[in-house]
Formats: structure tokens, sequence, C-alpha cells
């Protein structure tokens, strides 16, 4: 395991899905920072399961509680420890997949390395419900981010068949990051959500899951920071996002979609605004040879289907070496995307924080 | 700037486009292999440039020298580090871009960055000559990696809007990858080739450059390296990657294509075959919860358009801060995907020998 | 702040000596050991105060639960968290030292670093109450470290001007480190500890305090671990060691009574022994190079008399910018070198576990 | 290997001594600093050896080139890379130890660690001549850390029976860093140069070698700098100091003299003085709570006798397994402490610029 990230700012990650607790440990925040627990629990809030039709019906209770680091809610530089109790538990779930490893997830990665001795319960380490110290760590860095101006916000940009639009170089505000971080299945395009919760309750109906992408962008990064060439600023936070269970692709400004791109219309030419130097496009997301080039950081990830679906599936037992039918009980979201939609948007203020650190 | 890169074996990079000479130190190493040097040269003319109609004319000398680190063909144990003398160097066909940004290049970020210090010949170390060392470096991986029965290969995925086909997870043999690996225009499907240079040619001669994308994959790597959360294989190969000039995008398996999959269609299951656990799909791209699957590592990066283009674009004088239009005279290579694919092999390779020392 | 060590374990060290809890994580361990904490909790109740006449009456409840990494007493590769809940904290003791840094303690220099947002009470993170969660993870340490054969023991090298004799190369033996570790004043002459303890007392009486020094060493350690040049055991080993807070000084074997030894007398030779290269002295301290000799490593640190006195000192306002005389009340040990014993042993434990681990 | 180091000034050194050449990268500098190429030179003279009856009279040409991260004497931000061609090499003085380790050299723990692939000529990449692209470092950073008002400068503090002075807390001025650091035999109090001299060529003619030690002290360092609890300015220099070859002791302000001390005596009180904070004395060296307190860095290193002795020793052939007695030829330092001193500075101001650059 490393369940520690970052340079100048770092942080540990510990618990299991089923374990006594889960929490992290925030190493090198700067001292002195006011911190705004109601928002800290709203984003806590967005990730939670069991909010949302679409969602997993479990509830999690992520009430969260300092241990050190903060004096009259003011840091105080030493190490932040956040701590969550692990309650509504319910083990004998996972009792059949002992031996069984479901398609898609760790188990079997697991099961090589730690020789069988992790905690299957609730995929243990590797729990999804992991991503909840993430938002926490990932709020405390958007605090600080937004006392020197700058903004993290993200949405859905396709669940399925359904694409929600990207967003447009020369509209990006604070107050859109803001308003679409407080919704709940957040859109640049609202009338798309019906759309795409038809698409997701189609699967959920068969006992099946759908991926999807999100699109993330931060604004109010000055020009400057990151380096080439291994501490590009891709590098770094594409490090991070692909912490966040079920992301398997990570893409800055056209991403992929420079393949089949000619340089002369994609090209991000410059001009003089204001005195001051400007880009006219922004198809590189912000960063230029690993370093920010002052225009917003705009990268999209992609989140695969949630692995856990009610269907069977083939799958083998370990330690019989027999194939397995395997039918996957519990409660588990169709779709992953819209609430992978905050940790994304934690990852990369995590990430960016330790960038502007140094 | 950090240049450096690896926990257990690093690689330090040096030099500029116009420096006296580039390099590169590789720290770690186990002690005691025989390097074949007549296979490291290969690698290196994979990427140097004019030995193709459809890659710049500018010829580079790529022939290094050992410094240190060898003995008698074998490793010491002691930093290998390695030196290529800079030959063939224009300085005049740079003096008009002295102040003058070049669009999607990194020299309005590294004179922010550096405060107009860094050596802008040639783009200085951002240069794409820079990924000389790192073919360097991942040929000497290469060579430890196939000692242990592991092979990495890579092949044009995409050029504009022609596609080559992509890995089958049933058909990723060493000869395969070996034979690929050794092509000028490595294809799995040869027949596109022509098609493919035609695309090339035609932007080649509007002045204009085109983009594309490259998949790679690495077979034999045993299951169960790699780690959850923040040392997950994706994360640490991205971060390398991501240090390759024009690389915006880096996707593991299916990648993307999971944004529009169905749980139950793309789900990687289980199967006994000769009495051992075996993967019936690879649509992860043999990385589980951060960890190796055993089943091949498959990746996809995307290439963007090179920057470089004699058409006129729009910029300004960084000094004057005035708008200006920009004319990039110079031997640039209309598409880089060709020459960029032994670069993703020796930056996998590079990743992968990280990740197996611990 | 940075209270996360290692390169392949990884410790985590949060809390503050008034803060809810303190506690660590420790990232990287192998999954599989069956943890025996009942030896855990004897390690902890060696650092933990109140237990003998020279050291404070304060007592410290250090029961430690466990949160996450272990099941069934068994790790289980994820991150190993440990939690202590602070008790028995009397605030009113550090009232008066608010604004008036105590000589020698980190009050001023925390002050400067964290601009008065630190915690001062009971020296926050500073406090020595941290090292019961190093305590704590040389515990886990030493028990992996002894299924390897490797055991680690220390005792009192000297009390002010009283002297203990040093390890003797050929007679270190488990039997002796499990023996002096299992005393709360550990000597390897015992008749030396009425000397010491009247030492201690002549200085508690005063209200003053003494110094001393403590030797460790590590037997079973295979020849060929660390390296040269800065991953060397000696330099490993001595950043942990630096952070047991009053540690000035850090050496190995002969350390700084090379600085008036003779080569012919000092180098160490070697001789063959059933078949096997021996060392026939080990004035290096069981590292030459940098790297493991097979000898037993052998090092020894300065312990500076506590800082806290009830004598006046000089000091001053940081707000007023005043003189001031300070006097400080509360509960101190005259001489933290017997409790510091085990922190050493715990530091050096967990040193070494990182170092063999790669 | 690891022949790297630092977080945000990374240094990584190569060569062995007698590959081609030896040299470093320091990745992480400032750009836009003029370099004193000829104050560089004379911190090279100083470390090289052929200089001093004292010394060996084998001359080495310690001739640097640049090769990448200086444009027109100023630094670009990238990589600095250095280069010295090995030369006057004699490779025969070296074949009879072929097997037979040298005595408290690394020669055994290097052919345990490498498995005999290691190049045994002259030390390999363990030789004392590494400490040249460390004196270059330590050159560049001085120069930077000038630029902050920050002054390093080292003497003999001891060689054998004969001991300097040390530094004064009120009396260490620029002046004074300066003249110690410009001479050959650098002494706080010069008279002692007879009788060190003399200790030296006593131990010299008798074919042996003698001990010492160093001191070293940096002005001008800020208050505020360093951190709790891994990340000590002690640790952290200490882990350099350890890298330099015979160092086996590392002391801060009174070091091992704490042992014996009591608290009311060398607590370090305050003043305030000009309206500042100021310590009334300087035991602590400068660091507290592993913080800079604003005081000068004082610190001691104990240096071994030179282990290449020309009487004979027992050692072993580690082919045959038999019993040999070694009669080291060459050319060797019977005392290495004056060349050290140099050296000692050079890492003092590595670790420095590393730990101010965060």
């Amino acid at each position: 395991m490393s369940s520690i990230t970052g340079k100048n700012v770092k942080l540990s990650v510990f618990g299991e899905s089923h374990s006594e607790a889960i929490g992290c440990v925030i190493d090198g925040l700067p001292s002195g920072v006011s911190l705004d627990f109601d928002k800290i629990k709203k984003e806590m809030e967005r990730r939670a399961p069991g909010r949302d039709s679409v969602s997993t019906p479990r509830k999690e209770s992520d009430s969260f509680s300092i241990v050190s680091g903060v004096l009259d809610g003011v840091t105080t530089g030493a190490p932040l420890c956040m701590f969550i109790k692990n309650e509504n538990i319910k083990s004998s779930d996972y009792n059949n997949i002992k031996n069984i490893p479901r398609p898609s997830h760790s188990d079997y990665t697991a099961f090589v390395k730690y020789g069988g001795n992790n905690d299957i319960r609730g995929g243990g380490h590797f729990s999804g419900r992991l991503t909840a110290p993430i938002v926490f760590a990932g709020a405390v860095a958007k605090q600080i981010l937004e006392e020197k101006g700058i903004y993290i916000g993200a949405h859905i940009k396709q669940i399925g068949s359904v694409c929600d639009g990207t967003f447009d170089y020369n509209c990006i505000s604070s107050e859109l990051l803001d308003k679409i971080s407080s919704e709940a299945f957040p859109l640049i395009n609202s009338e798309k959500e019906t759309e795409m919760r038809e698409e997701i309750e189609k699967y959920k109906s068969e006992g099946d899951s759908i991926g999807g992408a999100v699109e993330c962008a931060a604004i109010g990064v000055p020009a400057g920071f990151g380096a080439n060439m291994f501490d590009t600023v891709e590098g770094r936070l594409s490090n991070i996002l692909f912490s966040v269970p079920a992301v398997k692709g990570v893409e800055f400004g056209l991403g992929f979609g420079f393949s089949s791109s000619i340089g002369s219309e994609v090209n991000d030419g410059y001009e003089i605004k204001d005195g001051k130097v400007c880009l006219i496009s922004n198809n590189n997301g912000g960063v230029l040879g690993g370093i920010t080039s002052g225009a917003p950081i705009v990268l999209s990830v992609s989140v695969k289907p949630t692995p856990s679906i009610s269907k069977p599936q083939k799958s083998v037992n370990l330690e019989t070496l027999s194939n397995e039918t395997l039918e996957i009980k519990g409660r588990h979201d169709p779709c992953i995307v819209p609430r992978a939609v905050p940790v994304i948007e934690a990852a990369v203020a995590i990430g960016l924080l330790d960038i502007l650190s140094n």
C-alpha cells in the first residue's frame, strides 16, 4: 500500500470499509487558516450515498470529528487528523464473495498482493468509502485555494450515451463553478438531467450499471506553477485522479480530441488584453510544458460502470481453483458518476494545493 | 524544474537543445546486468529525426557515450550516466521567436516560470530532443524487464482520421511486440500505412500538422505489483507519460470507452485455465485497484499535433506587450506520432521497472 | 511540519499534547503479520511517565486502540492507524508561558514558523508525548524484525558524570538486549544504577535537570543493506533519531572517539570463521560505506538536559517585546534519559524496517 | 545506490574513481543566478589532493565543465550538469585488493551488495573522489545562499590529540568564515597549526593515519526554517553529512557535551536587543524543535582515520575464503581532515539551500 501522497502538503488516508473508523492526516497545511466546517460538511454530503434515487440506498454516516491540527477552528500547522466512525455495517452481505473475486473489482489483485490477509468486507481499504477522507481533504484544500482566488468545480460530462456540454473557455466563472458544485446532479446544461436519469434507471432496473465521464475546471490558477519534466501539472494531478476508484482515463483540454485535430485549428494563440498576455483559446487545458498558463485548468476523467452488478457473472473460487457463477447481492450504485463529481473536485484541489505550495 | 523521477530506480535527465550535451543518470539499477548496446542504439535510432519522409529532415546525432556505471558492458550498481553531444545546431532559426511565444509550446509558461532566463534556443530543456535520454533509459529498462519475461511494444493507434486497430487481448505475443517495435511506422494492421502517410503528407504540404494516438502493451507482468491508493500503476505510469511532450491524455484498457459502456458487457470475468486463475477479458488494461492483474498492461496516449507549423499564427511580444503574427521557420515534424512510439514504450519501461523494483 | 517519514514503510504521526487524541498511521507494512499486543503495551509502558521516582509524577494513559489495518490480530496490508485519547490534561499549567518562550524548548521557533497559531499547550505537536506513537510504531517494527532474527536493545550510556559501559562487540546477544529492554533503568553494568539515580535526585532536588546519552544496538542485520551515498544507514537512521526531542548528537561505532584514534588501532580487520567472513572488531558500528556489514549496528545519541526546570530563567514576552523572568511550574522529568531509551530503540526499529524493506 | 538527494533542490552525483568522468546534476536551482566560476574553482582546489605536504601526493585534475543549465554564466532553471574528466588514473595500484577487502573501507559491504560487480578500482563510486561534485554543488549553493546573507565556514576542530577552539557564539562573522575558508589548514587559533601538522607527520612517517573532527557554522539563517518531526534541520543536514566518507558522528551545538550538562547552565535564554528577540547563548546550535532559531547553525562531525594505511592488516580473500595479510600500496592521505573541511561546508550549503527552498 501507499496511501500517502504529496510533496509539500501530504495526505495520508487510512481505514477500511468495516474497520473501526476511516480518516486522514493532512501534513504541511499552512497555519492560521480559519476553516468553515459547515462548508466541509456540505462537500461530504455531496459524496455520501443514499441521497438520491439513482444512488445506492445504503446510508453512510459521514459525520467526522477533528482529532488534531485545529484549535478554535483555526489550523495550527500541526498535522490535521480527521476521523469518521464506521457505522451501519452489514458484514453478512459480503460473506459469499470471500474467495470469489468480483469481476473488475480489486478483489483478485488484492488477494495476490496481500496473500489473502486483506480485509475483504466491503472492499476493505479499496472501498469507494475511502473517498470520504479524500473529499474532506479536498474541502480543506478548496478553502485555502479560494483565499488565493482559485475556484474548482466539476460536472457530469457523460453518462452512457447522453452527454452534457463542456466548459466554454470564455465563460467559466466562480459563479458557474459554485452553482454546479451545489447540485446533486451537476450539469452545465441542466435540461440533460432527465435524459441522464432515465439512462441510469434503465440499467438499474436490469441489475446492470453504466459508465460516464466527469469534467473539472479550476480557475484563477496563476501562470508559472508546475514544472517540466516529471513534475508536470498533468502528471501530478493524474497521479491523484487515478487513486479515485473507477477512473480509467485522464485527459487535459482537448485530450483525446487532439488525436484527430489539426495544428492550425487547435494551437492556442496569444493576444494582449488590457495590457496583459492572454490565451485566445484553451485547447491545452491550462497547462503548457507541464506548467500552468494562467488559463483555466480543464480536465476530464472516464469513470467505468460500477463493477458490482446483480446479473450473474463468471468468476472463480481462489481456494478450490474451480469456476463459479457469482451473483452480487447488496446495495450498489447503478452509476457512480454523480457521486464521483465531488471526489474529482477534491482530488484536483488536493493536487493543486500541493503544486502551488512549491 | 524537476527532471528527476522514480522511487527505487531513479532517472535524472539533463541538457538543453543547444547546451553542450544532453543525457541522463539512472540510479538504483541492479548490478550485474549485461547491456546489449547495439539494441540500445537501435532504440535510439527509432526516435531520431531525419529517418523518414514524414519526419523532419533535421538530422540529430544521437550517438551516446557511457560515462559511468558500466564496467566491461556490465552494470556496476553505481549510477549509470549517459551523454549525447549536441551537434548540428542552428541557433539562428530561433532568433525571431526570442520574445514571441510559439502557440501551444512551453515558451510562454517557461518565460513566466524562469523569468526569461531559460534557454529559448530549440526549446531548451523543454525540447522534444530531451526524449532521447528517455529512450536510452527505456532501452536499458527494457533489457532488464526482458530478463524477467516482460516485453513492451507500441504502435500508432490513430493519425488524424485514420485508425489502426487495437491490441487483441488473446493475441499479444512477444513476437508481435518485437515485430511492431522494429518498424519505422509501427502498425498492427500494416495495410493502414499508406492511408496514414497520405494523411500526414496532406497537412505537411499545407505547412500544418496533425495529431494522433499511440497504444502500448506490456506482457508478462506478474499479478500483484503496484498499490492502492496513491501508488497505482495507472498513476505512476501516467506521471511519466505526461512528461513526454505533446501527450495530453492517458487511458488504461477501454479508458474513455468505459464512459459509454455497460457493466455486464465490460466487467472482466475470471476462469480457471490449466489450473490457474485467468481473466476472460482485459477491458481494465491489466490493472485492478491500482495493482497488476497478470493480464497485459494496455494503455493509450493522445498526442497533439506538432505545435510548430509554418502557417501564420497569432502571438504577442512579451517585452513590448504588443500583438504579433508569428511564422515559424525551421524543420519540423508534420506529425510527431511515429517518432513518439518508441518514447512511449520507453516511458512505460522506465515506470514498470520502478514499480517492479519494489 | 512534516511528520511523515519513510520510503517503503511510511510513518505518519499526528496529535498535539492537548488535542483530542494522538496517534499514527503506518503505511506499507507487510500483510499477514500476527501482532502481539501485550508486547506492544509493555513497550508503551516503558516510555510512559509516572512509573518511577526519577521521572515526572504526571500520569499519562497511553492505552491505544487499533483503528484500521489489523483484522483478527493480523496485519491486512492496509494502513495501520493507532489512536491514543488524551486524558489527564491540565491546561492551566501552561497559561503563564503563552507568550514567554521556555528556553531550549521549541516555543520560540514554533511561534516564528506558525505565526503564533500553533497549540502552545503542553508543547503542542512538539510535545515529548508525541514519542508515544513512535514507540508504538517501533514496537510493531520490532516484531517484524524479530521474525527476521533481528533484535534491538538500548541502555543508558551516561547520565551527567556517571557512565555505564558500552556494548562489547563479542557479547551482544538477544538475551542481553532482551534483558536490558525489560528494565525500567536499563544498564549493562547494573551496579551503576544507584550512582546514576543519585545524580538525577541531586538535580531534581535543586529544581534543575541533567543530560545523558543512550547507546543502542541491533543484531542480526544481514550485510548488504543500505546504500552509498545519500541513502546511508547512518543518514537514514539519524534522520529519525533527530526527530526524538532532546537528541542533539548521533554517532555510529566509535563515533566521536574516532577523532583521537589511529588507523592501525581502529581499522576493523577481517577473518574467516566457520567458513564465513567475519569482522575482527566493530569500531565502525556495523556500517561501512553506508551499507550494513553484518556486524551489530551500534550507535549512540546525546540527550540534552530537560529544558523545563523550575529555576528562574531569562526569557522575553513575544508580544510586548520586553525581558521576562520565567519560572516553569508543572511536573517535569529531572532527567529524560531513562524514558528516552525505548524511544531510541523504536526509532532504530522503524528506520531499520524501512531500510530492509528495500 | 541512491546518489540522489534533496526535496526541492535535488542533487544527483555520478561517476566512479576510474570511470570516464565524474560529475553531478543539480535540479531545481533558481533561474537567473549569475555564477562566479572563479570562486567555484577555488572551492574545488581546497578539496583537491596534492596541494599540501600532509595530503596525498596524488594529483587530481578537478577542472570541470558545465554541460547544461547555464547560459552566459547565468542559471537557466534547467538541471545544471557538471562534468569532470578522470585523468591520472593508476589502475595497477589496486590490483592486489580485487578480492581482499581493505579494512574499514566499503570494499566488503559493496561486494556483498553488488555481488562483486561494482568497480573496485580506486573505490569506484565509494571513492573520496566523489566528494568533488559535492564541493561543486556546495559552491553553487553557497553563492545562492550568500545572496540571502547566509555565510558558511568550517575549521579543523581536532586532529588526534590536538584541538582547535570552537566557534564563539558572539564572534562568528562573515569575515571570520571567509578567512578560515580561504586557508589550506583552516583553524580558529592558527597557532595550533604546527602542532597539528606534527601530529599528522608523526603518523604519516609510521605508515599510519589519524582521525579528527570538523566544526562548521552557518550565519544569517533566518528563524523559522526546518520542521518538526521528520524534517528537522538536524536530520536533513545529517543525512547529507553522513554521505561524506569517513564521517561517523554528527552533533549540533554542544552535541555530546550535553550528556554531562545541567539544564540551568546550558538552556539558551532570551533577551530583547534593539527591539528584537535574541538568544543569550547558542548551546543548541541554532536549531530548536528542528527549526532554525536565527542564531548561527553550529555543528561538528567526527572524521575517522583514513582507512588506507601501509601497515600490514588482517583481511580475507573473498573468493578463496582464506585469511590474508594486506599491505596497501598507493598514495594516501595520512589525515583526511584538512581536505574534509570544504566538503563539510559544501554538504551544509547543499542541505541548507534545500531547507530554505521550502
